[in-house]
């Protein structure tokens, strides 16, 4: 079994209400990354409905997680439908909620309306072995999360405070070589490096208060190239969106997410 | 008092429950617009916590809503912080749940972070004079919220299947002169006919599955401007993106929704 599913998997202890455990290789710095936390949740809530794939995820992050701690995952079918599945869970550690996410699941391999298409083509960007593997040094921070994630950035990028425009771009995959499903792509959109960064140098952190991800195809095997732009930032409020794409080029996720933008002194 | 804050009015009938009545005229042919089905739930949300503007809220809409109906409301703070409330909400009449909203409240006249500065400039448009007045005829339905809102569009795009790229765009405003707000913003975002069908032409309905908006800043009074993209067009999924400046061009808002483009015969 993979990391991230050995990691992320929980056990079901009553109706709608799940086990799972925070592990501390997915932290950056001293806390769990975000994404890695609505992974957890998904996987409880994956379990409760009948559809496999999260269509679209919306999570408020509450209170940082405990590395090395308990997750409690409370799970509420909102609306169990044919086609669309609904649903709520809240997952906590020490009895205080840490994150609220709300979802719907799908099944992608179903047609679900008309057949004409419209999509969004990928970036170009230099292949994984040319672009720099994301450590700590610049932002200033210890990544375990390196341990489980091989993320590349584009070369122009690496740098905080050298990019013309405030975007993050590279490429994304598992260090164990698991391959990309959808319930990963929402990982994916919360694991690079805060796109204002680029542009303002490194001058604080960017916590994450919500992120909304939609995925919208199953990805093809191998490595997911990511865009992430900085839309939107007025007196430290932020508004970031970005896309995902596979291997075969094909948009896989779009996301956005309001953050803040806090300087560090 | 405008039309809107009587028609969205709630009374609070116990702890986190309120009580609001779904007003016919803010039909899109024989069904509630979501927009405003999610401004009642905003009504009362925005009675349960401490911060007035919505700086992020998702909904889910999971049936039609039933005009000329009364709607309870059930609301849960999830964190009550010092600069952001986290609150839940569930409208449902005759004991169904018609839309789940998950939403932060914050203080946009408080700064939140570095006083840093990026935005979205407007897209050039016809003044409001030029452009055409939304009728029901371009999508084929009476549209009673047109008593309630002046919606103009672009004056190539007020006739569908004529756009050459998926866009829309135009202008809004109450039709009874009440100014623009934060929460009236996240109705805008809901109001504008769907961007596909500008190419496509009338081959069906548009059903949003998903809506998430982002407040930016308090709109100054007077018009806002609107411009909505269909991003990705899949198996009849949907992911449409826009944007809504004030009168002095300041981005104010962000949008995106999960909808299903369904041939209607």
């Amino acid at each position: 079994m993979s990391k991230f599913d050995e990691e992320v998997a929980v056990t079901r202890t009553g109706e709608g209400r799940y086990r799972g455990h925070v592990d501390p290789h997915w932290n950056i710095g001293d806390n769990p990354n975000g994404g890695y936390l609505v992974s957890i949740a998904l996987a409880a809530m994956a379990d409760a409905v009948d559809h496999p794939d999260p269509v679209s995820v919306t999570a408020h992050y509450l209170r940082p997680g405990s590395p090395g701690e308990v997750a409690d995952i409370r799970v509420d079918i909102i609306r169990a439908g044919r086609s669309l599945s609904s649903v709520r869970a809240t997952l906590a550690q020490q009895g205080k909620s840490r994150i609220e996410v709300l979802a719907a699941f799908s099944d992608l391999s179903q047609p679900a309306g008309v057949d004409a298409n419209m999509t969004v083509a990928p970036p170009d960007l230099p292949p994984p072995e040319e672009c720099i593997e994301r450590d700590g040094r610049t932002q200033g921070v210890e990544l375990p999360i390196a341990s489980r994630l091989d993320v590349r950035l584009h070369p122009d990028l690496a740098e905080p405070g050298n990019a013309e425009s405030p975007v993050m771009s590279g490429w994304i995959r598992f260090r164990d070589d698991r391959g990309p499903d959808t319930r990963s792509l929402v990982l994916f959109c919360d694991t690079f490096p805060p796109s204002p960064l680029g542009v303002l140098g490194q001058i604080g952190w960017v916590p994450t208060l919500e992120l909304t991800v939609h995925c919208r195809r199953r990805p093809a095997p191998g490595w997911i190239k990511a865009q992430l732009r900085t839309d939107d930032l007025h007196e430290g409020r932020m508004i970031e969106t970005g896309a995902l794409w596979d291997s075969e080029g094909k948009l896989v996720a779009q996301c956005r997410q309001l953050g803040l933008v806090v300087r560090s002194d």
